[in-house]
């Protein structure tokens, strides 16, 4: 079995128990499945959900293509070959209740030759109201992840997701951050191939466990209409993300992937208010305080 | 009085003008006004309505900056001075009913030295539901004013507006076009700058009578919850345009510009519907057909 037969059937087999952990913490909620390939080579899963108990719109999306780059991306990351191999699963879970975080996971293989082939991904939590036991929860399970491979992961990892999934122009980070790592390979690890496989599937698996327990805590909070309102405020700057900043979207965007596997990570509803400002000691203006990089959560 | 004093002039007067025919036909809404200054010199005055009758949210916005240009945009522009002045006023107007249409205007001139100043802008139209005879109105009023100028400019300005309001990853236009134009100087008009600023006048003075013409047409037009819903989806479209390919956005993100100013642009509350199809041959099917580029609407 080839390498990136290995990656392939991993990565599916951990979509899959994403799905049915999901539907099974969400009760009502079941994903539909669309397959599709893409013209140069390979395909995808794409599996959404929507109007569920607890997750009002979300995905959960595996793809392995395969082709020749254009030339845009070979320049931008100075590429001298053309084929490559790309593998992922990538999850963002917009919930109903403005007291369940959102969520997103990616874990990817790239493979060009035997020289350039690496494993990116991370896990990352963007609470409407930042509540403090849960971001503390959330990292120390990322850390507990991590500490298995390497003690060196997890301060790393972190700062580089705070640093990554920063709103320049709001001055805000996205959310209370994770993990985020990017071309984990031998000479930077010291770790084999099969040992980074088994990291990015460690880190596919603790998914699971981190936003189940964090919508059992949450799912039957009760919230106001002005809790909702702020709930649509940050899905916009969510939004405002994505479409700004995100490599993974740009890159998507860019080389004509499939489009509404891509833009699954929007929000169902967004609202942009001109210049809302809250309350002062308000938990709208509590939870803005803790959108800076550098907190110590784990 | 200098050149650029006369145009910040002109600017603030058509700013006035415009806000006060918005709130005469919107008969309930009312400008806030925010007067903002620039750390590296300038500002502006951002007028924001919301919540009125007509119009959910829109904003009239004037500002005048001057200072020293980024290095980055020197770089983009090819621009070797480092003093910049800019002057504009840009007009997004969201609507509640979803049969009247998104409206944008920018007017603008822009001054580095005696070689390096031109003016820009233009109006393009963005229904929920395109009306052929509301766009057939729209782009013939702007055919009427291009033409006292130059019977070029219209056919040049209008293919324009198609090919740079062009939602490229979802294939379609955001609206049904109007005119955009950028760098209009004495050279490739055959027009002196006060001729410029007559024209930069006339195009900032046919806002009015058009918006206002198709807000009479369509403001007592009844809708469903599913038009409704179909209007937060073209907002949501309207967001991606702005968030992914705005020059203006880009810059402005960049440049550190006022965010809120920006960002008036973007509607008050969008949605995003995983794999939306439109029924065959509905009102939506149709508008989708119209979102192309190349159509004589004049």
């Amino acid at each position: 079995m080839e390498f990136k037969d290995k990656v392939v059937a991993a990565y599916q087999k951990i979509q899959d128990t994403i799905c049915e952990g999901l539907e099974q913490a969400d009760g009502k909620g079941r994903f539909e499945e669309e397959l599709w390939s893409r013209d140069g080579g390979g395909g995808g899963r794409t599996r959404i959900l929507q109007h569920g108990h607890v997750i009002e719109k979300g995905g959960v999306n595996f793809s392995a293509v395969h082709g020749k780059l254009p030339d845009a991306i070979k320049k931008a990351f100075k590429i001298e070959s053309d084929d490559f191999f790309a593998t992922g699963v990538s999850i963002v879970m917009h919930p109903g209740n403005p007291f369940v975080p959102i969520i997103h996971m990616n874990i990817r293989y790239f493979e060009m030759d035997d020289q350039t082939r690496w494993f990116g991904g991370g896990i990352d939590l963007t609470p409407h109201y930042v509540i403090d036991t849960d971001a503390r929860f959330f990292h120390h399970l990322l850390k507990q992840t991590c500490d298995e491979f390497d003690s060196a992961f997890y301060p790393k990892f972190k700062t580089h997701a705070d640093d990554y999934f920063f709103i320049k122009h709001r001055e805000e980070t996205r959310g209370v951050g994770g993990i985020f790592y990017d071309k984990l390979k031998p000479e930077n690890t010291g770790m084999d191939f099969d040992r980074l496989l088994e990291f990015s599937e460690a880190v596919g698996n603790t998914f699971l466990p981190a936003y189940t327990e964090l919508i059992d805590r949450n799912r039957d909070t009760d919230f106001s209409p002005q809790e909702q309102e702020w709930q649509y405020l940050r899905r916009s700057r969510y939004a405002e993300f994505n479409l700004v900043y995100d490599a993974g979207t740009k890159f998507g965007l860019e080389t004509n992937g499939r489009i509404e596997s891509i833009l699954m990570s929007l929000p169902p509803m967004a609202k942009w208010v001109y210049n809302y400002q809250p309350i002062a000691d308000s938990p709208e203006a509590y939870t803005l305080s803790k959108l800076k990089k550098g907190i110590e959560w784990a």
